[in-house]
């Protein structure tokens, strides 16, 4: 699949956690076609338990019973997802995305539904039973729904077969796989059988892994399976978080690129519904929410909006439709962190990147809590001479002469198309 | 519960598996009663899956149906024990047990069924069901029996105690709950649940905890919630493990005695059946079997007959009733191990005990390859002098004058009575 | 060596530190021969840096020059030891220690002085260099007198034997060798070098290594080459520190007796001359001090007195020379923790062991900070039945029906003679 | 100091051990300046003990005495180093390397000799003697000549001052310092110290950190403190280590530029004439030496040449003198693996760099044991299309359609320029 840049879209998570329903996938797809498309944001993603008709919250109900065909492929809830009525699965919902412009993603957990093991269910299209695949030991430590499939098992790959088939069936184009990502090495190979059935399905799918952190010492594997993975827990609207992700992206940093992405987790931006908290407003300030899609950008995360499209603010728009922005997601090369200084008892970050127009970037950031001057030469930023300057937020050109003069608030950054 | 020494016993696993019948039991029941129980042979055990009606084997099926009631309560398999028709579980066999002057023992999986929490099954006596307490996170690694069950859940404990008193109304005198004693620390209070769940249900019970190694740091804790905890992996006939076990010993001797029992395993002598190998009796040789049954004895180790009864040898059966030996496994205290050395190119292991009776007991054992003849003092011993020796296997006695000379063929043992 | 057990005495460190002088040594084996001899106490010990004469306090100096004959074999210095005048060593004080029917020690650093091998001085008796032997990579970590021995290199031994016989014409009867007995790998071919040179030096003498913790993995092999071998860094009169050494000695205790210690290190007791440190008399309250002999006792480690003797209190004193403790003492055999228990918020621990007498020790510790009232059945003492109960500090004597009644301070000890 | 590439050089340790004498240095700049200098080749490195007198092969003579002013500054051993006679240092023979139009560096060991210590010498232009700085647990595991300095001590850094400017004084452009890269926590501070010394000394000189592995979470400390400093342990003409120094570099690569070199250690290319090992030329193929040329020089790791320089034979001068590859050793920028692939059988490194020309380099290397020929897409590459391939090693230059055609042989390396 040719790609332009890392995987934009909307994913159902932060607002609605297991509980999504058809109608806020509708709405959103609507007004992400009529707003966001033009820069580049495309897919629509249904998270966790779309299968489970009970599902109220973030909060999972263990061993809840999950809508299932006889051939223990989970099916959307009815209840929730109506136009999934007589067995149509997501296909209408996909063809509506599609009609859109639009691309369309779902959510999976690793394995086959244990309730499938328990009734022993025929796999779709085999002589073999659930039984005989499932990995007696092998279970999500935050969730019921299923067992892994052990790959010792003769026709082991046959279940995710039948659930991929199915998938390219209803038109889906992004396949989210959850407990798999940091479970090594146990589920190796369950990654490599996810792959080889994504593959063979008859459709082009990009393949999603998570949670994390996936181990760094597995990027080669991962880039052989997957097309994101993610590296880092589940993120939120937390600076000690969006701290932290300057380390992952550092250790990840020289694996990202050419549709394999290193994933950096949705952003947690507007209107965040979640049912756990009180807030329902993004508790990250504009400074922080302009670093984090900073970063994001530099380092190529994919990126995934986790706030109510419907609700979006003026900001929060600005912050996602920002072009210049957007053209260093896409043309960023070779991103790397340049050094981390403590100035003036601040630490300040810079990263740096080629471009595929021939400039540089540079980012700086300033995680400390007091603001900042900087006067950075040429050899500070690892070029033999500077000339023009364009800062990338707010579109002003300059011409310099080897010296870059910034100025930062605390937790806020800068970034620069260099010449 | 008074004690006179560690449990002795006949336990079904080695040579049935999962597949022992009432029929069997009966028959070794009725052999230890007439021959082994004048010795102080008394528990007889039938271990794991008597639930389970297909069970041909020491091999699991996993998530094969099993016998419940309609509160999730394992029942014996009725085409494997006839006489829990009707709904009596094991009261009648347990009836047959005690007739003939012995104890009744049964094997448990920690936990609630798996069926029964899919099924959603009420727990006997509450408006609790299985669903609400068992623990999402936790399974057995090696049986697809069970969930664990979760102590922070209201009610956690009332499906314990439903199964402890049932287990009290068919007359059981000992539990052994598998996947449990290493099982640190998340089945920590799974654990004390089963403890209080077995003090509280009306009937004296020994409560053994499976499978080993139980972790010494817990020593403590595990006194004071069980009476015999495993301190090894499940031992079978070769000498690595039997070597082994001296180690294992030494880090639990401190620990033994008062009716809380770290426990080697069983006795692999005699015929052991056991489906998957083509030998059928113990590989050890006799000098093999009476290092064990001298190491077990000194160190005060529950004994548990893993060979079919009613196929006694007359070599076997001298092992087990050798009344000075058996004496020792009473009378011993505060054993321990004297030193290791190297001598002639064997490692020589000594152990000393003090008696109840105020002799001292010697045990010395040949780990080495090669026969030995060993002079030692009453430094040696730890001893102010040594006048008599009598040697426990023979019944030799001998007046010896603060020296003692013994001869050893290699994983050999022999043992004193030293005054 | 015959033993009676495990030695007594008294060692220069906790009082004068590096700067004890000969005066100070004579003077304290005057008083404990007229006073202490008769209770067993008989060591007197000259610890760390007798060879420096400039040393003043418990701080070394660095690279300070040492007292040293022309082979490189220190020499006590003689501004400290006047006696040592004119090359006699402390052949002049050891003969007044043996005088007075005591024995006489000396501390020495694991090696050969750094001087020696910078001035590059025969070996005595040999064509030996120091530079040819000393280990270019082993200095102690605390003091820089020494470097290691190579095992490796030819002739490594020599230094050694040089010392030993060197004593051994001096007359001492007890070296204790310090850097050495925690440094494994490292050291533990010049604990054998220090063994062998020790067993040819042709006189007897103990050999003591410090400091600890030694590894309890290494438990054979220090029992094959010292007569002792801490199991703790230095001991100074710290609660926590008394209450550590229960978990020390409950990892050891299997390993004690004949002529083989593990060592708790010295009794802080009495008038302690420390220089750093404002208070002069031990910081424990009379209960802890009872605490510590019992379990010191009970375990058979080393006493080495580190107060100065001629400024005993009676209460010291009647610590010291309780004549049913010391028994104890000489008498125990196969000593180990039976159990702790938390008893009305308080934890106990009860240490067991037999006796060469046919009685049984019990020893009862409160290490909570609440006074406890203690009721104990002969189960939980691990015996058969109990009919006697002698107090062993006080000396009062109860007849008992299997049941023991204690009451029992915070930090305090409770110890019987059990019949 | 501005720079232009990471620093290239010739260094006297693989030929000369600890035994390098001025008529070598001589000989050796002489012939760089005639035949390397204009390919940027610039430094003359004398390395370790060139103190010593009596040093004589690679393998150090412990504790052998060192020539050293009456301020504990070592001198260079005048029998090896004539010019230095009459106390003059190494001014002589750096004034001699600088009217070559060349830079002179030498070795230091960390810390202050042992000798200024036991002699307890003042050190220059205080009133501190070097027995108070020394620190006394701290040595080097495999050299007797120092002692490290206590940061803590007051005029810690004053030995450093004077050395420094001693240093200064002679001309020395480069101070390799050794046991101390590796050496963390405990010999930060004194790479602080070296750095502190180094700045206020009047004259500019790189400072060079060894030995490696340093620690990659130590980099910003690194860049702050040093030029260089070694991401490895020695390295030698063995393909293990060839092969081992990608994952190194792929450790490092976010860290370098800027005069902050990770430092992949020295070339040992064409005559080695070390006295350990009978071969005298490298051991490495023509291959697996232009498989390391180009590794260090898209890395841009320093380039010190360890083969004698008169004795260099054709392939070896052109191996050194490829001016495009030496123009990637300038150029790159953002280097990074892009993928180690297995592609049919071998597996396959590929690496990436812009450049300040606007290219992109790429750099393929065969690490398998088989030929293998590739078809690499511009997505392969992370470019955006591909129109033009130069290769640097030939020259050869070709019209491409975004793709890439390659054929390599087992260890070897190919190298383009891509437009």
């Amino acid at each position: 699949m040719k790609y332009q840049h890392a995987p934009r879209g909307w994913n159902s998570w932060d607002c609605y956690g297991a509980s999504v329903t058809e109608e806020i996938v509708r709405k959103n797809a609507a007004y992400m076609a009529e707003h966001l498309r033009q820069y580049g944001w495309e897919y629509i993603v249904v998270d966790i338990q779309w299968y489970e008709p009970t599902a109220d919250s973030h909060t999972y109900h263990p061993f809840a019973p999950l809508c299932m065909d006889a051939y223990g492929r989970l099916q959307p809830a009815e209840n929730r997802f109506p136009s999934a009525a007589g067995g149509k699965g997501f296909a209408p919902l996909a063809a509506y995305v599609h009609s859109l412009g639009l691309k369309f993603g779902i959510h999976i957990m690793r394995g086959i539904p244990r309730q499938a093991v328990h009734q022993n269910l025929p796999v779709f299209g085999t002589d073999i039973t659930a039984r005989e695949i499932a990995k007696t030991d092998s279970i999500c430590m935050w969730n019921t729904d299923n067992y892994g499939i052990d790959p010792t098992k003769q026709g082991a790959r046959a279940y995710y077969d039948s659930i991929f088939r199915m998938y390219a069936d209803w038109g889906v184009d992004y396949i989210k796989c959850d407990d798999i990502a940091r479970e090594f090495p146990h589920a190796k190979e369950e990654m490599q059988m996810l792959s080889d059935a994504l593959h063979d399905c008859g459709r082009e799918m990009l393949l999603s892994l998570s949670p994390g952190p996936a181990p760094v010492e597995q990027a080669e594997f991962l880039k052989s399976v997957a097309n994101m993975w993610r590296i880092t827990d589940d993120f939120w609207d937390q600076w000690a978080l969006l701290y932290a992700m300057f380390e992952r992206a550092e250790k990840w940093c020289i694996h990202t690129g050419a549709n394999r992405w290193p994933d950096a987790d949705m952003l947690p931006v507007g209107a965040i519904l979640q049912d756990y908290g009180k807030e329902n407003r993004t508790k990250f300030t504009t400074d922080e929410q302009m670093t984090m899609m900073t970063l994001w950008s530099i380092f190529r995360s994919p990126l995934m909006i986790g706030g109510e499209l419907t609700m979006l603010d003026d900001f929060t728009t600005s912050l996602l439709t920002n072009e210049r922005i957007l053209a260093m997601h896409e043309k960023a090369r070779h991103a790397h962190p340049l050094w981390r200084r403590n100035i003036a008892g601040n630490e300040i970050i810079a990263w740096a990147a080629a471009s595929t127009t021939g400039e540089s970037y540079l980012a700086l950031f300033d995680c400390g809590e007091l603001p900042c001057e900087l006067t950075l030469s040429s050899d500070d930023l690892e070029m033999e001479r500077i000339t023009a300057a364009e800062n990338l937020w707010t579109g002003a050109r300059a011409a310099v002469q080897d010296t870059l003069a910034v100025s930062l608030q605390p937790h806020s950054a800068a970034v620069f198309a260099l010449r």
